[in-house]
Order: C-alpha cells, then structure tokens, then sequence
C-alpha cells in the first residue's frame, strides 16, 4: 500500500471532491467511513478498469443507497491486492440534502447492500478541514505469521501467513528496534516518481502468542509495500539467514534493495487510523502535504 | 452433534478400535488428537458415503503420514455439517511400532498432507483408558451473533451469526440462568432412539462486546442438535417475541419443541473438551455409558 505519497494522478484528491451532480446546486457535506473488509477476493483498494475492488464496491453501494451519481472516496491506507483492514477510514462529499434524509439508516442500508467481505460500521459528517488521508497522525497496521508445528488455526488462515519454520522472536524484535524513528526507508519501498520515501517509524513491536507471532507497526504513513518488506527483512532474520543487524544497514541505501522479500498480503491488516482533534485538522493536512510531495 | 449418546450403530466405539492389519502381529498405543477446524466446507465430523468430512479427511491423512490401512477415529464432540472447532479432541490406535516411528515429526507430516481448513496441534499418546467421547468431563462450545447495525466484521462472517434486528443480552441472560443444572433437554433435542436426553448443563453465559453476542455453554454433554436449539430459544426472546420464562418452561416437555428454532450452524464453534486426570480416566468413561444409556 501507499498511504501519503503524491503522484501526477492524485492532484485532484488534494482539492474538495466535487459532486458533479449536485455541484451548482447547493452545498455539499463531508461524511467519513469507518470501514472492514476481508481483502481475499480484492484486487486492493483503489478503483481499476475490469477489477473488483474495495473503493469500486463502495462507491456503488453509496450510489445505489443514496440513489446519486457515483462519489469519489478518498482513502488513509490504498491496500494492495490481498491485504484487509479492521480500521480502515475513508471520506468523501455529499450534497447537504442527501446527507439530511438519509444519516439516520445509512449504515443500515449500506449492510444490506454491501456483499459480507466489506462493511461499514459508521458513516458520521466531519469538518470540511477532515483529510482521511492527509490528515492522519498515524496508521497502525497488523502483520500475522505463524511458524507452529501443525500449521494456521484454520478460522484464521486468510489472515495468518504459515511459514513452516521456527522463527526466533528475539532476534526479530532486536533487529527491528533500530529501525523506529526519522529515516529514509527507501530500501523498504516501491518507489514512485517524484514521492519522498522518508518516514517516522513510531513503533515495530513483535510479540508470540501460542505459536502466532504478531507484528505491529506504526507510522506517519506508509510507502508502497513497506510493511510487507520490513516484515521480510525481519523473518530472514527469525530464520536465522540473516543478521539481526541487517534490517537497520539497509536504513544506508538509496534505492530499493532487491534482497528485501516483500511478505505475502494476505498476512496484512489495517487496524488503525488516528486524526486529531477537528480544530487542528486543516493544520495536520498542509504539514502532510508539504512533507511528503 | 451428540456428544455423548450411544446408539446401535456406535456399540463398536465402546470396544477398543482394532487396527486391522497389526492386530495379532503386535501392542497398540492409544494416541490422542487435538483438532481444529474450519466447518464451513465440511459434512460435519463424522464419515458419511460420498461426503467431505472432517473424520474422513483426518483418517486419511494419518494412513497417509503413517503408510497403514485407515484407522477408525472416535470424537468428543461429533459436530454437524458447518460447525466449526478449536478444541476438538479425537482418540485412535495404533501399533506400536507405527508410533514409536513416527511420533516426533507426524504433526508436521499431517500439516503437510491435511487441507487448510483442517489442523492436528498436537498427536500425543495417552492411557488405553483414554476414551475421547466417554472420558470427557465437560464439553464447551461458544456460539457468536452479531447484531451490529453495519453487519459482522468481514474476517469474522464463518463463524458468527448476522442478526439484522438488536437483541436484548439483559433478557437472554436472565431467560439462560433457570436452564443451568441437570435437565430434561428433550425440548431442545433431535431425539434418537434409545438415547437419554437428560444432561447437566453446567454453565450458560452470555455477554455482550462491541455488536458481538457471544454464548458459552458447557454441559457434561449435549445431545444432537442441543446447543443451536438453545441458542434459538434464547434469540426468541433477545427479539422479544418470546417471553423471558418461554425456554425454562421447555424443560416440562417430554418431546421435541418444534417451536424451538435452530440456529444456524456456522455460528457455533467446539472450543475445548476437558478429561480427569489419568488415574480417574476408567472411572469417567464407565460412568458416562451407564449415565447415558
């Protein structure tokens, strides 16, 4: 995924959606979406031609719900192809006359209409100033890996990524320790012409619970396939194939570092997204912007 | 399921199994399976012509692992098509040379052979005493509804129960308490000849977290279809369209309630099987035949 950087293609999610419909007409409202969805049998988030994807789905069943012309959703954390989210945040525009005769059943009648590998928990109106994107503090993301003997607990298999060796937790946390903090993880990520690869690493903390191995990180955002690189660069290590201070040299490169396997997405959750409070809003939206172009 | 009743077709289970091939050649080794499951694309646990089931899969897993002829499983609790398991137990024998040979590396041998929607954690051998069915303290199984207004968690939809109208835990709870203690389930059974449909229930709880409904029974043992006609009963009256006494008056029944709903199966799920210690192991499986004959 990519969650803060700017490419040509998304200049017009920095400006307020317009919906093209109603645009002239009266003013419009901004809602966000606090949305799940089991990312198996998505080709990720962001709308493709031909594809099925989480926006693509979502923005149909807001059309059909509301009865109006399709709206664009702006995203916190764009998921590839296989990765899900408990906590992802989307928002988008409505017409003000809308928004009025349909708050009350909208989630409601968005359950109805959604299929079971999406969901909506909340739709509420937020400030104008309200970026999903641009406005994080932080995204927390999920990484589950399990190396017991007899294999994934299999209510959890479309979220666990089985390895079949033993993997040392000790050596895992130490190798990632460093790695927290302002740093150019370039060799972490995909890179995209023209986006800063810097980042605040806020946390990476890896935890074993009865032969599941949990990674949680934390950051201002994300580039593309960052966290399923640093979880590759960490199991090499788990595995024994690699040192515990590899992870942190590749913090010297400067370019993407073709050693780094990129974990499977299916191992992937977006659980988190935090904003600040709405009178800060508009000020953590600029800063996002202007450090990240 | 039933997890504890005999009927003519099981007087064999009673018997220790006999491993056909081995049987005058050498000892057998009783050895205990701890099972988990994914119910959804599975006929329930036990063989049927022509079906996917777990017992079949599991059996023909092991003769894989262990190259001999199919062995006979017998099961705590013998789960109907769609129930799920995280602590399902199962007991069978072997020769003791087959055992001696493969013990240290069959759970990763069948994690290897086994489907994903089906898991051994642990193969360890036990007394001949040991009867998985018979030998079994309490069963307890967990039964998952969620009523929230945006639908269930999309990475939860296999195993819990979407509810679209709220359900009031507060009358559940006090319609469950009554039902506590040795009773008469025969309301809440399919009946099977021969069969006693009298069991302790000793405990049934529910609570409430985040739009998640979440019930606990544990009995001795239930009888087929038991804990979905309970759940059924106790979602009447969550609705309110049965009052909070409606399931303690069933336990005056001397016949099925076909008033008594049964819920679906996916929302049901066997967590864990508890057995005395060894040394009491013969006493239990003795008491339980006489018990529920």
């Amino acid at each position: 995924m990519s969650d803060g950087e700017i490419a040509v293609s998304d200049l017009a999610d920095a400006s307020l959606d317009v919906f093209a419909a109603h645009a002239h007409e009266q003013p419009l409202v901004r809602v966000r979406l606090d949305v799940s969805y089991d990312g198996t049998d998505f080709s990720g988030w962001a709308v493709q031609p031909g594809q099925r994807t989480v926006q693509g789905v979502l923005q149909d069943a807001l059309s059909t719900a509301l009865r109006v012309p399709p709206l664009t959703l702006t995203v916190a954390g764009r998921t590839d192809a296989g990765v899900h989210a408990t906590g992802q945040v989307a928002h988008g525009d409505l017409p003000a006359d809308v928004w009025a005769g349909a708050s009350g059943r909208l989630v409601h009648k968005l359950s109805g209409i959604l299929p079971r590998d999406v969901r909506v928990a909340a739709v509420t109106q937020v400030p104008d100033t309200f970026d999903a994107r641009f406005g994080a503090l932080w995204r927390r993301y999920v990484y589950r890996i399990s190396d017991a003997e007899g294999g994934i607990e299999p209510l959890q298999r479309r979220q666990v990524l089985a390895w079949r060796r033993p993997l040392d937790v000790a050596a895992m946390s130490a190798a990632a320790a460093p790695l927290v903090g302002l740093h150019d993880f370039v060799a972490f990520c995909r890179r995209r012409a023209g986006a800063s690869t810097i980042r605040t690493l806020e946390s990476l903390d890896i935890t074993r619970t009865e032969g599941e191995i949990v990674c949680t990180v934390q950051a201002d955002a994300f580039c593309r396939s960052m966290v399923r690189s640093l979880v590759g660069a960490l199991i090499a290590v788990g595995e024994g194939r690699r040192p515990v201070e590899w992870p942190a040299e590749l913090l010297s490169y400067d370019t993407r570092c073709d050693d780094v396997g990129v974990a499977p997405a299916h191992g992937l959750t977006l659980v988190e997204v935090r904003y600040p409070p709405d009178d800060q809003l508009h000020l953590r939206a600029a800063q996002a912007r202007a450090r990240r172009g």
